[in-house]
């Protein structure tokens, strides 16, 4: 089977890579969720050992590649490139977490979206021989995030029932040429859409139609269904944006149906922890990804899946400036025995 | 020719993409430096027609991907992948800029060494026939610079003799599988570098070892020598910077000599225009490389050159919380009659 552009925006490799390992690192919320199993760690510690919180998302980071590489008794030396980037200003979670570890290093931001970014081009890069193996990072801290995006945590600020929960987590998975792990057989690249959107604290809502872009253009260019994948995940689009997503496929002829769910909807417990419409950020769809779903395929609960999260590509400023909020959705498709 | 990977760092591309076209716009001081004639468009509004120095820095990368398009006669549905990033937190420079044109969207981070991560990405895309042509852009503005990393801008504030002005200025390039322009024939992914530097008004020097880094793989992973180049230029290292990569390569045994320069020596007139140690930032790089240096090599000047910008991978947040500055540098090799 060729490499082949399918369309404008999804690829089919001709050499699926394979997952050779994977890790997550959750915190106390993550702990006490639904999930809370299938985290290879949990810390309390909202510093994880650190001074601060910035230091404490970095050390996120390395934890989870770190044990990435130990539950493949892989050294450093190994990855050819690791691919990273987060939710703080600059993307220090990125760069400060794996510093130490003197691979090289691109980074990446799709806001929300950047494990799906940093999977495809991980995937391709193995996929067309350029390294060996990749890994790709990400994460997201509550803490740090109420502090650069919203308020001080101090503060106790109410939040609106739209408003979602950043999970406290990291996520990291390393793909190689060959092995026994479930395989990236195409990628989606998403375009921006914007519906003109301008609240902030309903990203849900403003990302949603770039999920169902990036979706329903998999399905046109692959010439599949919904119901030819046995899962179908957004990353954090929350009760809200869930909700869009299901009615605007079904508005176009696509019905989701059971088999469409959201990390934001999974990791936690929305009743019993008061999470609003659900967990959001970039570790979210990264540490359930990470975790509960690559587990899941390895157990033979899922075949096929499409991990698709949404990023929304605003900044404080840009809110402040009186912009509305372009979402975007980077698909990847994971296969336990892909037909090559 | 084969795809290679060459060694961990260094890739031989085995379909040289070619620039297909490429274009840069400048602001005011731009305009009044040496390379004035080599800019597409200068505009001595630094609001761009905006409200906002912001939506100002958006409208600089808007208008160097539309001339770029104009200049090969193509329309936005032609690319498949456009490649961005930028200083602004969240890359808003990027997202807002590129917002309608409505080609999928991969947003890269590497500071100022931006430029080269989305060029060795478009081109690897190209190479492996993932896109039919794809773009990569980058930004940076002198205002929105200052008011973001230092002070803003009214309070007039003393810059010390080693820090550099930030380009107002931004840089387009296209790149495809067939066309006469310069091919880019190896790339190589940087890691990063940390020597313990503090001083966010010195990053020339925090910057230099990750070049010097980048440049001796380079060098060693491809067998060739610095003579072997016709220019070797670093992104915005400045003066100091620049003093500092020719004595550490010096020291390894490499005489860059004659053939080594910096774009943020390049751009400005230091003298005349009270530019310290020289320009900075991701659109200083990529307005060079957008103009001066692609027609450079399209009128013979060059036949073969490095282009190797740098980015110091830090936040204020970063600094004010007394961490070091990691720096990095991603190279790219043109040339203008590849041996294929």
């Amino acid at each position: 089977m060729e490499t082949k552009r399918l369309g404008r925006q999804t690829v089919r490799l001709a050499h699926p890579p394979r997952v050779v390992s994977f890790a997550n690192v959750g915190g106390k919320m993550e702990g006490k969720g639904p999930l809370s199993g299938d985290f290879d760690q949990l810390d309390d510690d909202p510093f994880f050992g650190k001074d601060t919180w910035e230091q404490g998302e970095s050390e996120l980071q390395r934890r989870a590649l770190q044990r990435a590489l130990d539950k493949a008794s892989l050294r450093p030396e190994a990855l050819d490139l690791v691919l990273s980037g987060d939710l703080l200003n600059q993307c220090i979670g990125s760069s400060f977490g794996l510093r130490e570890f003197g691979i090289p290093f691109y980074g990446v931001y799709a806001a929300c979206s950047t494990m799906g970014e940093g999977l495809s081009l991980a995937a391709m890069q193995v996929d067309s021989g350029y390294v060996n193996l990749s890994a790709a990072v990400t994460s997201s801290h509550f803490c740090t995030a109420e502090r650069q995006y919203r308020q001080p945590i101090p503060y106790g600020s109410q939040r609106t029932p739209t408003a979602q929960w950043t999970v406290t987590g990291a996520g990291c998975c390393i793909l190689g040429r060959t092995g026994d792990g479930p395989a990236v057989t195409h990628i989606v690249r998403g375009k921006m859409v914007d519906m003109g959107i301008t609240d902030a604290a309903n990203m849900g809502a403003a990302m949603a139609p770039a999920a169902c872009d990036t979706l329903s253009v998999l399905f046109r260019e692959t010439h599949t269904r919904p119901a030819d994948y046995d899962l179908i995940v957004t990353g954090d689009l929350g009760q809200l944006g869930h909700d869009v997503v299901l009615d605007l496929m079904a508005r176009d002829g696509w019905d989701l149906g059971d088999r469409y769910n959201d990390c934001g909807l999974m990791i936690y417990d929305r009743e019993n922890q008061d999470m609003h419409a659900g967990g959001s950020g970039a570790g979210c769809s990264a540490s359930v990804l990470c975790g509960h779903l690559l587990r899941g395929m390895a157990a033979g609960k899922w075949r096929r899946i499409v991990f698709a999260p949404t990023g929304a590509l605003l900044s404080p400023t840009s809110t402040f400036q009186g912009e509305s909020i372009p979402g975007i959705c980077h698909a990847v498709v994971f296969e336990n025995q892909p037909e090559i």
